[in-house]
């Protein structure tokens, strides 16, 4: 059975670490989004697409979870003392990844060419694509006006109040590639771990992607990203209560109502199953933190049980 | 008295860093060749202008000239395994002055606005200019087709017989801004002792430059880069012979007799001197192979002591 799964960046590639653990690389397909990519110094960074790749191929730092392990930062101190833009932690191996991605986009490679480039040079036998091979910048809007999504992630560390968000471009864009005939083909659709707003809102927000898991002869599964009503990481709680969602897995399970089948909850959260279950869908619980390989396989291993 | 300096890379680097001992930074110029400069992964590499200010920041790797000291290649290995290009031989910290120069150049700012930044970032307080802020690529014609300098000199290690030199566009471009004025204010115009036809021949190919420099009221001194017939670097002898010029220091001094008051032999060379001052200039002998901060120093006086 082929599978599709839908990621953001550090939480979707925890899951995936252990889904490629049960799900042979020729049967999967990652979609991942590039709302984040920007550019830095001229060079074009994908945070999401490295977070997963880098963590597929071992490579990821565990205690950051981006990034690579055991990197340095001796570019971008000298950087510093040149006067160059160093607020974004970039490290030496890390790098060469956005030369040469930028580099290839230069020579007229699209977006997924060059990740395929990347996937084969670092032994990634399963597909890993971008959403779509345009640019379409998240902007988050705030009460202190509109800022590029690193602006208000790094830089302002997700303080500004969230009103919403808007993906710049993206009515206009296309799935890339292999999007498409995936998501028609596959068994089993499973929306990662990650945040609903800024890591899978930009994904469902390219034409035809969500219609598409709605009409999906897939099952489409999602894990929650909530536990306890706090993310593992990042502003998703934050955004939920500022955007006037629930703050809890079942208001995650409620944005994503129209394309899902079955949701995964937190063992911690089976107080929750009644009113995901009322949404209609199926429900289960499980270990969704994932602290050792063996957690990641089992909850990798319970999603792919909620597929019949 | 003001003093110009025209710069090529290693050679130059070396009698510079003698010459700022006895100069004070306030009256020195520099003005360096850019012929070399190449795009590489993107980035605007522009090699003898970092040698000279890597050089004159003490931050020059002892061993090769170039490059920085105590330098790692992370990155460039690391981009290896990706596919990317490595064969120009990067490190981590020389690559942040390429990352840093290229955004700014997308930025807007001049070759010689980025210069003059990067001087002041690792405290020059001498002035270095660029030749021109247009890129003009030295294209090497040799018996195998015309190769981009890099490719020729890197890549082909100056194997192919050279038959001539050319640089793209320069009779379209201008001398940088200052260029033109420093040389007709200064008391003293010195040509290092770089390569005639891919160092100083650059400079003196950019429209108005040879032309001030033949009227001009300084004392014109040339250090000789070739001593016994030799260059203590790079292809100078080999392209003095496959061009049919004479072999020696010499045949370097007829290269810039019109634009020469003075030149300094190596005082192995004692038995050039009558053909030199045949050509009209002045002569002298001085131990140009600058094997110690002592003897860069040196030489930088014998020079100095050329000039009235």
């Amino acid at each position: 059975m082929k599978v599709v799964a839908l990621a953001g960046g550090v939480g979707a590639a925890k899951f995936l670490s252990g889904l490629i653990e049960i799900v042979p690389p020729e049967d999967l397909t990652i979609i991942v989004n590039t709302g984040d990519d920007f550019l830095w110094m001229g060079l074009y960074i994908c945070p999401d697409l490295d977070t997963v790749t880098h963590t597929l191929a071992g490579l990821s730092n565990p205690e950051t979870g981006w990034g690579v392990q055991g990197d340095t930062f001796r570019c971008l101190d000298r950087l510093q003392q040149l006067g160059g833009e160093s607020w974004f932690r970039i490290g030496d191996l890390d790098l060469a990844t956005h030369l040469f991605r930028t580099n290839r986009l230069r020579d007229g490679c699209s977006l997924s060419e060059v990740t395929a480039e990347i996937c084969v040079r670092n032994e990634i036998h399963c597909r890993i694509l971008p959403m779509t091979d345009s640019p379409v910048p998240t902007l988050v809007h705030t009460d202190e006006g509109v800022l590029a999504f690193q602006e208000y992630f790094v830089r302002r560390k997700c303080e500004p109040v969230v009103k919403g968000f808007s993906f710049e471009g993206v009515e206009l864009s296309q799935p890339a590639p292999g999007v498409m005939e995936a998501l028609v083909s596959s068994g089993a659709v499973i929306v990662c771990p990650s945040n609903p707003f800024i890591s899978i809102g930009p994904i469902l927000a390219v034409p035809g992607i969500r219609e598409a898991m709605r009409q999906a002869e897939a099952t489409v599964v999602a894990v929650s990203p909530v536990v306890e009503g706090q993310a593992i990481k990042g502003p998703t709680a934050a955004m939920l209560a500022q955007l006037g969602h629930d703050v809890s897995a079942a208001g995650v399970a409620a944005m994503y109502a129209d394309i899902l089948d079955a949701f995964v909850l937190d063992t911690r959260d089976e107080a929750l199953r009644s009113r995901v279950s009322d949404l209609g869908l199926a429900v289960r619980t499980a270990e969704t933190i994932m602290n050792s390989a063996q957690a990641r396989v089992d909850l990798a291993r319970a999603v792919m049980e909620m597929v019949p």
